[in-house]
């Protein structure tokens, strides 16, 4: 056996012990008891335990050390891309180091969670500090000299680069406030009326799940508090939510996990459980849920046949006609919250956290002036106060949980699929035509064919430029948000 | 840290990884999308590989060398009884022969199907020599020159040997034909009618659950194709199954399994994750699932209440009154199938594999004549003849898997429940009175108290002794069903 050969044997089981403990996390969100919180923490424990003594396998660098990456095809190169990168990130942080972050972080979650129920930044504030101090520390570590929040930032998006992507925000922002001005200066839609019986959207949403290519056979849809996509290859399952009063956030979190579900059943079965077989990065990921959830799920033609299915799933409900349900799918709403923001809005929000947490990893910005500094940007941008810290700065877990670096992959997601919905639409002239009959099997073809084959064969950067044919930029997206919201508000 | 509190502690990760494969094996069976079927065996194997690293880690070895059992408390005797036990049990079994034998038992379930699907005893034949081979070799491994039976047998129920079971159902064989031909020479009490809703069916058996004491909050009822109790501490999961014309089915597949789960949630919470905090052995286990099936849930008072209840659920089903219903749960058929058969001949199919499958591994019978002496003894037994393969030598998964030596515990379990019901008896006096009112309260704490409590912190005959008083016997078995069908068949 190469060395080659038995770095992917041993990788293969790691990747396996890995889906293991994505299934655990699907399983403790969905069917575990409640009484077993605990047990299921130990349990967790003694597996992380296992991948993390599988990760520091002195074998490893001795494989990686006699192996000659030149050598080995387009696959073989891209595996030992992934397998580097990873252990010389394992390598360059202390284990202390590590040991400490998986312990502050654990103690910060329920600190954050008590702090969000209570609206008071201070007491979550002191702990902030200390995830900040280990993260910079890690960053730092990772860094080599370099930037550290570019260093942070390739956990999630590898080869980007903060100046990249404050290239692109820059450019957004003032156009994005410019329409959501515009937006809610005018006359707002009619919304949805009345109350949906909870078990039909469960239904309708499995019917919507199928009609954008999720692979029951290889998935499952279950009701969580939060919606996620857990798993890859052949084992990817959705969670989704209900809301009597609301049924697009069940029907939109379903279609979002379907594209981020879509695209790991969507991988080459070639490279089930290797690097190569998970999706490549956040914001690739991101770009998958956000074209099905938005540019294909919220077009109009697409809201045609939506707007039958709801009538059939639950008669009268307050909307008359197809038109009047596309504008309220897409109605533009005040709010504080970043997952519940429309299309409008929501990248305000991501580069609000864009910011701030790049001017706290630098130090430009203190922990202690974090509120402040986020309440004054709220304001500029959205032209009203934040009312309370659970609406503004502590309404998001991530920063609890040390993910520094993670926020703008959400933007940076929704830059590629305006990239990817122009070249698709280029591709597909008739598309419209397919979306009102429910036929989405031409769009996610083209995403599977172009994009979601590859899994991570190629850098997170270029797969987008493969499949958009041009290097990524946020013109298609603005342009895009511009001729819809213009149109749908009559400006 | 003494060599005792790190090898717990290695000890308890083991457990926890134990646990995750459990946790799979539910998941595999209830939720799990049939298109993952061969990835999920990738992802078990790779634990399995970890859990066997840990089971011949030769830091294990030291560790025992190092610790005086002597200077340990009651549970630490226990906790190194049952490590000691396993390890000596690993350090016995070459490395090749364990790997051979998992390689030829996973292809024997394939060929056991088949030829099961087939009624075709000589399409499996060749395989089961195989599998009966390399357990013989495994079994003269473990003996180290005693009785080969004995050893295998302890994998299940140590410290039994096959004399004594021979003896406790040497005893019990002829009375049990006795019974079964006074029985069905007589009159056939009537059965049930119309269809069951199968949701209905689901309902009401939680509630039975429920009413068995089996702590939702820390477990679930599924369907599953074959009912099943999974996990141990804060997370058992039992499956049930239904069939519409055959509620007692999911009822009492429902109170079987509960039988089991309750023993696991019963055990001391302090003995979580460790050897004792698993029920002791599969013989004690079937004591809890057969006495609360059989001796508590198909008892004619709790037949009263479970009658009220089934009214409720279903209306008319043809049964008039509780005294004819109780008839109908108690009804003896004719059959092949043993886990389709009722109290009075379940044994008696037990009772045939113990012989033949001691038998096999004496060398006393051949594989090629192991279908005619099936046949034989089924006839002589039950009073008529098998009429092809599946309904005889080919039902059962076990001997495919190797499992020689898991039979007899079946029927062991009867025994001890039958033990565990007279001391029951004697010690609530009234239990009558609280099963006519759906109170299982009283018994089960009784179980828990006497016997479920301590996990495996005794052996299985001396729990067994402990709670009901007295050395094991069948007396108290054949008493109880001598009484109880005589009474109900007007002999």
């Amino acid at each position: 056996m190469t060395a080659y050969d038995a770095l992917m044997a041993h990788q293969r089981e790691t990747e396996a012990l890995g889906q293991i403990s994505g299934r655990l996390a699907w399983d403790q969100e969905t069917m575990m008891p409640r009484g077993a919180v605990d047990q299921r923490g130990e349990e967790l424990a003694a597996l992380q335990s296992v991948l993390h003594a599988r990760k520091t396998d002195p074998q490893v660098a001795d494989w990686l050390a006699s192996i000659d990456d030149a050598a080995l095809d387009l696959v073989g190169q891209a595996q030992m891309r992934h397998i580097r990168r990873s252990h010389a990130r394992n390598v360059k942080v202390p284990a202390r180091l590590a040991a400490e972050i998986a312990r502050v972080t654990s103690r910060a979650h329920r600190i954050w969670a008590e702090a969000r129920a209570d609206d008071d930044f201070a007491a979550f504030a002191p702990t902030l500090s200390e995830v900040l101090a280990l993260r910079r520390e890690e960053g730092a570590a990772l860094a080599d000299g370099g930037d550290v929040y570019d260093a942070l930032l390739q956990d999630y998006e590898p080869g980007a680069t903060a100046a990249e992507l404050d290239a692109m925000f820059g450019a957004l922002r003032p156009r994005l406030v410019a329409l959501r001005e515009a937006v809610l200066a005018q006359p707002a839609p009619a919304g949805l009326e009345g109350s949906f019986d909870e078990a039909a959207q469960m239904k309708l949403s499995r019917l919507v799940a199928k009609t954008f290519g999720y692979d029951m056979s290889r998935g499952r849809v279950d009701k969580a508090v939060h919606p996620f996509s857990s798993g890859s290859g052949d084992d990817v399952r959705i969670t989704t939510r209900t809301n009597a009063l609301d049924p697009f956030n069940c029907i939109y979190s379903t279609i979002h996990e379907v594209g981020h579900a879509s695209y790991e059943q969507g991988i080459d079965k070639g490279y089930r459980l290797t690097p190569v077989g998970r999706g490549v990065s956040m914001g690739v990921h991101e770009s998958q849920s956000r074209i099905y959830e938005n540019q294909l799920g919220r077009s109009r033609a697409f809201c045609g046949w939506l707007y039958s299915q709801m009538v059939e799933a639950f008669g009268d409900f307050g909307i008359d006609g197809p038109d009047a349900f596309y504008a309220a799918v897409n109605k533009v709403h005040r709010g504080f919250i970043r997952t519940e923001a429309d299309e409008v809005q929501y990248n305000l929000h991501v580069l609000i956290r864009f910011d701030l947490e790049r001017a706290l990893i630098s130090g430009a910005l203190e922990v202690g002036d974090l509120e402040a500094a986020w309440n004054d940007r709220f304001a500029a941008d959205f032209g009203y106060p934040v009312d309370k810290a659970s609406d503004g700065v502590l309404q998001d877990v991530h920063w609890s949980a040390g993910l520094f670096g993670y926020f703008p992959t959400y933007s940076l997601g929704n830059v590629y699929a305006g990239c990817l919905h122009e070249a698709l639409r280029a591709a597909i002239p008739d598309l419209d035509d397919q979306l009102a009959k429910g036929d989405l099997d031409p769009a996610t073809s083209w995403l599977r064919q172009n994009l979601q084959q590859y899994g991570g064969l190629y850098e997170p950067r270029e797969i987008i430029e493969r499949a958009s044919g041009k290097a990524p930029s946020e013109a298609p997206l603005i342009g895009y948000l511009e001729q819809k919201f213009k149109a749908l508000y009559a400006l």
